[in-house]
């Protein structure tokens, strides 16, 4: 274990977090809160560390895939826990548990909430909680590998560690070259995003908190009723944004290289439009007759099903009151979540229909057993190899899911939200059914429960195997 | 496609059917009731079809794996249709549908029921009920070849397709001495259950169908409180046999052979047994609270852990009514299920352990990347086209699973329900939770649900394969 490189690559982390928190720490100086203090003394806590951290450069600056899962593990976590100072010093979130939970379930863009009347925090503290999540959406390492000179090492095994699917897709031969054309893109669909909301009449501060919110498939909001109380056009605009940040950025920088064809092709990108056009067409079916105007119904359809399977988890309906058979599609969905390469969660549209595509190929080989046709997603032939790790990650996401069920179970609340609460966590949605449905949060939850939801909240967002790595005590070892 | 060989081994089914049916006929004569001239009836037209469908024997006594499939799939419909006459007949229940959810439901050994009084039917059709577990337990085109002359042919892919789990364990060279051997097995431990229940005091009647019910791991009851107001006695007997039957038989033939230290060593053995441990234990810790007396807790933990893990599905309990820690250990073993080669139902201990060790084996490839350990089970290497079964299987599984609680979400019922009445029918258990907890029933729901239920019941005893074939047009092609 590389100790050393470790240690050093969290001081630079710790260091671009003091960073950020400048932003908010202007915000509050621009609305006059008292807040603003707090985001100082935070920024400057971070910023210490982090500089007494990074110091020491380390000599061997290799590292290994396993060094890769346990550094991002442990960033993540740092991060979470230096992020989450402003919280306790400005006393907007007085237990720690809470404050903790707030902030994982921010950067790892969940958007689940302690916090049972956001609209009485300071707007510093609105913007930080936002801010996480766009600083999450696209890897708080990646981000690290974009800005700072680092060099001397193969990152490629931190890339892999951080980013979302079955397979990395390195869009540029070097990784920190990839590293920066992600982020280029990230920030350009983000301005984007909050310039179309300006236009249509949304104040600045909302369109920036939203857009962060947006942009990295979190889902704080800002108002207690979500998005509910904006306009449609607002809602159109966020439901549109939510499925073009679910998309893989492959297909961006496939756009961007003005290979259009090839982007249109993409088979994950078609299988997730499927997914939404279907989801939309079945759910509608379902809950219109509760809606009196059947364009509003769909309004409020597109938008749950866009929030919902690209894991961020903004609201506009209160979706627990819809009928069973949406409320089974939407959770079906939470686990599907967005495409891999994306900022959304879950279990990723390219792994579920690989998983569908074994399926099929079994039936087939039933009936022709002397053909040896392989799976084929994107037009190439699945390696053994990457269904191998698809199995695996599977296996193991479930029985993850299972055991934090049964434990978030012990706190005795219903069946469907305890399953919905642990569902909604790992696959960083946000809101559940029941007693975690969109119009309620995670207040209710024990102390011990909290912590188990922030693991999975984590788990989740790196797709498990880094989070495992931590409970292995040989993992730790020096070797 | 053999056409001709399917058509002559489902007519030998037929004639067995007809000829079981006189077994009920006995028990309406013993009791005078009306219902007799209905099993005469219905026995009659079951030989009378069985009989034509036979008479021509084939020429090519080949059967092919997926052969094989259909076979085993036709074979489980047309006992069905044929052994829900009695029912309709007898004017016990009058809507087909439900007639035939009540047989899949007894054939799979499922237990679920559409019947609100049971203690209002005859006994002859309260046999048949519990008889119809036992014959579906070991399997029926076992019994089919244990019994019948049928020569010139090689059996095993009929047997692989009927008998659960990831291998299939030919106990002996022959497949037919295999389940001729395994019947016997059967049918001893049948008769040690009926006598020792007679011992204890048990009326002859009830002990003929419990225990039928027992060793099938069906969970049809004679009473309307299923097992509730028998002595506790005959709670502990038929508890105790219930994870008898949920046992690999393989462990019964070792112990037949006298090879104990083999038996004992078994490693699914072991798992199934922990898992029923420590399930009772932190069920115990989670329910004491609400019984008065500790013992009698015990009992009934110990009695539900022991029906839900062997699938069975007997209540002595109301066991929706207990801590949600409790319920989310009931709803995990429900997916876990009996031993492989037991007549209990579910993913399958043996299954789930080796799911665990990919797991656990993915974690160790981490930290050391140049070791290639294999995954051992029960002592040998499980090889590579064994993980990969259950690799598919599971994913089958939970395709299915999916799509069969989407459809019968459609119904309204609670998000709880709908999901545990799909675990309960693929799982063949009988109760789930809520609208589907032990003291209710499947009545309730639409006719299109039940019958999504029934080819659940059917695709989980058949371990999903044999009735996905059904629906692949081209399985049925003449090539």
């Amino acid at each position: 274990m590389n100790f050393s490189m470790v240690r050093y690559i969290v001081g630079w982390l710790m260091l671009l977090c003091g960073a950020l928190m400048m932003l908010p720490m202007i915000v509050g100086i621009i609305y006059g809160e008292k807040a603003t203090i707090g985001f100082l003394i935070s920024g400057l806590i971070a910023l210490a560390i982090g500089f007494l951290v990074r110091m020491k450069k380390p000599k061997n600056t290799r590292i290994y895939a396993k060094e890769g899962l346990i550094l991002v593990s442990i960033s993540w976590i740092v991060i979470s826990l230096i992020g989450s100072i402003p919280f306790i010093v400005t006393e907007s979130i007085k237990s720690p548990v809470d404050a903790i939970f707030e902030t994982v379930s921010g950067f790892t863009t969940t958007g689940a909430s302690i916090l049972n009347d956001v609209e009485a925090l300071p707007k510093s503290i609105l913007f930080w909680r936002s801010f996480t999540h766009w600083i999450g959406g696209m890897g708080i390492l990646v981000f690290v590998l974009a800005v700072f000179p680092l060099t001397g090492s193969n990152y490629m095994s931190i890339m892999k560690a951080e980013s979302p699917g079955p397979k990395v897709g390195k869009l540029v031969p070097k990784v920190q070259s990839t590293a920066k054309m992600l982020y280029i893109m990230y920030i350009s669909l983000t301005i984007i995003e909050i310039l179309l909301l300006l236009i249509t009449g949304m104040p600045f501060f909302d369109s920036l908190c939203l857009s962060f919110g947006t942009a990295g498939t979190g889902g704080f909001g800002i108002r207690n009723d979500s998005i509910a109380s904006y306009k449609i056009i607002h809602q159109v605009i966020i439901g549109i944004f939510m499925i073009l940040f679910g998309v893989n950025f492959n297909v961006y920088f496939l756009l961007w290289n003005k290979k259009i064809k090839e982007a249109v092709k993409c088979e994950e990108l078609r299988n997730y439009l499927t997914v939404i056009v279907v989801a939309i067409i079945v759910i509608f079916a379902s809950v219109h007759g509760i809606y009196k105007d059947a364009w509003l119904a769909l309004k409020d359809i597109f938008f749950t099903v866009a929030s919902i399977i690209t894991t961020t988890g903004f609201a506009t309906a209160d979706f627990d009151t819809w009928p069973q058979l949406a409320k089974a599609i939407l959770v079906t969905i939470m686990f599907i979540g967005a495409c891999a390469g994306s900022t959304g969660g879950g279990i990723k549209v390219s792994r579920c229909f690989i998983m569908l595509k074994t399926v099929l190929k079994e039936v087939h080989a039933f009936l022709y057993p002397n053909n040896i046709e392989k799976i084929r997603y994107e037009g190439k032939v699945v390696e053994h190899n990457v269904l191998r790790s698809i199995n695996v990650f599977v296996m193991t996401y479930i029985s993850f899911f299972i055991i934090s069920f049964l434990l978030v179970s012990v706190d005795n609340y219903s069946f469907t939200s305890n399953f919905t609460a642990v569902t909604s966590a790992i696959n960083n949605i946000g809101p559940g059914l029941e007693e975690v449905g969109p119009t309620c949060n995670f207040s209710h939850y024990s102390i011990p429960a909290k912590i188990v939801l922030t693991i999975d909240m984590l788990a989740g967002r790196l797709e498990i195997f880094p989070i495992l790595m931590l409970f292995v005590p040989r993992a730790w070892k020096k070797f």
